[in-house]
């Protein structure tokens, strides 16, 4: 039987993968939101942030709290602040979500993607649900050999990123300043979101193996990009 | 005299203050090397960031480490989790100031920035270098008054950020997609730029008065945005 401490980490990593699974179903839906400019679709998401904001501070009080009451220290002290840098990520994670349902909301009754581009973006959107589906499980497993193929998946993520750069710089853009902006915007939305996820499963590997992967940083960093 | 974990918690506040000034300086630098297309400013801005991530590192490895041998409970406590979430904020200025300092290299010779927004970009510069300079002065005086104004500067630069998003779908755009797809960005960095300073000195605040300002939200809170 696992002690009182041990009990209530079980209890603060279940909320993480609670607050991915949230944070799946909302990208998911502002994907759908964004491709077919539905308005009901895109305002479900931007309400259900709160959701993911409520347990994020219900989750934080907690591990403030078993900090004072229970004194951790080691790998027990190095838990617990991990996993509030993690649900620091997935909290931004669903404002990512919320933003690109926001500009979905902000073109209805249009879609803010252009036609050549609905294929790149529904990848993202795949991409990005694939990536917080993945999380939830490294979470819930401490499965390090996911975490590291994770990493592929944001590659796969960077990728798509460029190809809508791509679409913009190609030189035959036809449809005007505003949809531009839009599609700078949700692309980046859709890659910092992806980034929050590989940052959850470094984490994850970190605890794990007390390394961090592919970097000379420990505890201390969140989600960063290259671009 | 102050007791040892005091004197550990200044010294970690210290640290804090002078990321605080390390971000000012590369924002400004960033800023100057878009708008006069600068490389070399450019890079030594890009370089510079390292410096900053180190100071995260060290900054959150101090903390870690003050937990594990002092224990502390209570608003000891809140304070040494606290300062680990402002050097998060702090270490992500640093970022957008370097994504700031990119565009201006993926440009060069050229500036990002077409002449008739000039004006705007150095009024969002300065607006950044002011809100950082304050966000120093709030973490090393515990100052709730400027805390509390610090809010207006970032009102300021939402208002730059719109006039931003004005230029650009005003219809008489005549820069291309690509100046388009910059401005959308580095307005976004500045304005995110803001959104973590006041969330600096929003937990500055909550640290001197135990209340969250403006949000029922507590210690969980990181830099929001409600673009």
């Amino acid at each position: 039987m696992r002690d009182q401490f041990h009990e209530e980490l079980d209890r603060i990593s279940d909320r993480l993968v609670e607050m991915s699974r949230l944070t799946g179903s909302a990208i998911s839906r502002a994907t759908t939101a964004l491709l077919d400019g539905d308005l009901k679709l895109a305002e479900s998401v931007i309400e259900a942030d709160e959701a993911i904001d409520a347990i994020r501070r219900e989750l934080d009080d907690s591990a403030v709290d078993l900090l004072a009451r229970q004194q951790p220290v080691a790998t027990d002290l190095r838990m617990v602040v991990t996993a509030m840098r993690m649900s620091a990520d997935l909290e931004r994670m669903g404002d990512l979500a919320r933003h690109v349902a926001k500009v979905a909301r902000l073109r209805y009754p249009e879609s803010a993607v252009p036609a050549e581009l609905r294929a790149t973006i529904t990848q993202m959107g795949h991409a990005a649900e694939k990536i917080v589906a993945q999380t939830g499980s490294i979470i819930a497993g401490k499965d390090v050999q996911s975490a590291l193929s994770l990493e592929t998946a944001d590659d796969e993520m960077d990728a798509l990123h460029r190809q809508v750069f791509e679409h913009l710089l190609g030189g035959d853009w036809t449809h005007g300043v505003q949809a531009a902006v839009d599609i700078t915007l949700v692309g980046r939305y859709y890659e910092r979101f992806a980034d929050h996820a590989v940052s959850v499963s470094r984490r994850v590997v970190y605890l794990v193996t007390g390394e961090w992967h592919s970097s000379t940083d420990l505890l201390g960093v969140d989600a960063g990009d290259d671009d």
